[in-house]
Formats: structure tokens, sequence, C-alpha cells
């Protein structure tokens, strides 16, 4: 199994990253450039537990590991059938 | 125009945040987890440019900004219509 987890920052939390790479598009011309957030991705295999299992275990490492919860969510999917 | 961008390592290229992810699930008792991969994530807000010019932009802004092209690869897609 392969999943990929998206993190990002909740809309109400800044993204100092996000406005940086921001401004650096902009010094480059490309204005038309209206909003940068950056996350972090995860893709990450797995073997040996079932769907129902995975359902359960991917919001659990994700709260206690990939994000800190307070300020950022996750999304996941599923990379292979 | 909203799209995402995820930059990860090429595959030849080690990973030293996914392994430390990796080994940190282990330590807690996830030792399905077979490997991980860490990567970034962006979501890039654009206005006034057309479809063209979108397929045109991104990879050079990808290049140019959002990776280092000698490391990294990256994949994006359209998160609106």
């Amino acid at each position: 199994m392969k999943v990929r987890i998206l993190v990002s920052f909740k809309e109400s939390v800044l993204d100092p990253q996000g406005q940086t790479v921001k401004h650096a598009l902009h010094t480059l011309g490309y204005d038309f450039i209206k909003n940068v957030r950056q996350g972090k991705l995860f893709e990450i295999d797995l073997d040996g537990i079932s769907e129902k299992e995975l359902e359960k275990i991917i919001p659990e490492i994700s709260d206690k590991v990939l994000t800190n919860p307070i300020i950022e969510k996750f999304t996941w999917e599923r990379l292979d059938g």
C-alpha cells in the first residue's frame, strides 16, 4: 500500500515560508501570483495491514508524528488501487 | 486559478528527513511502515493568465524557485475546474 499525506497550516495560521516564496516570485516578475501556502508532503509505503486498519492508522500517525494538530491540518489519499 | 505543486527528492537521492520520520514511527510500534519520503507542498493562487500561460509558468517557477532541479522533481495539478 502506498499513501500520500498532505500537511498544511490551518487557514487561520500565518505562513511565513509561503509569503517569502510569494515575494520571491513577485521579485522575478510573476506578479499574477496572488497567494502561496507551503506545506509538507509524505509518501508512505505500508505492508501487512488491512484497509480498515489503514483508515485508522493514517489519522493516528498524522496526529502523533506528521503534524502539529494545533496549527496544521492534513488530507490523505491512496496512491495505489 | 489554484494549483498544487508537489516537490520530492528524485528516487536516487537520500531523504534523511523521511528516514527520521520512519524511525520515529517504528519506535512508536508502527513497524509495518516500510518507507517514508518527505517533500514539499505548494498551493498557489494565480489570476489573470491563460490556460496556456499556466502550462508554461508552473514548470518555470518550479525550476527557478520551488525546487532544486538537480536533486528534486515536481508534479502539479489544478485544484479548480
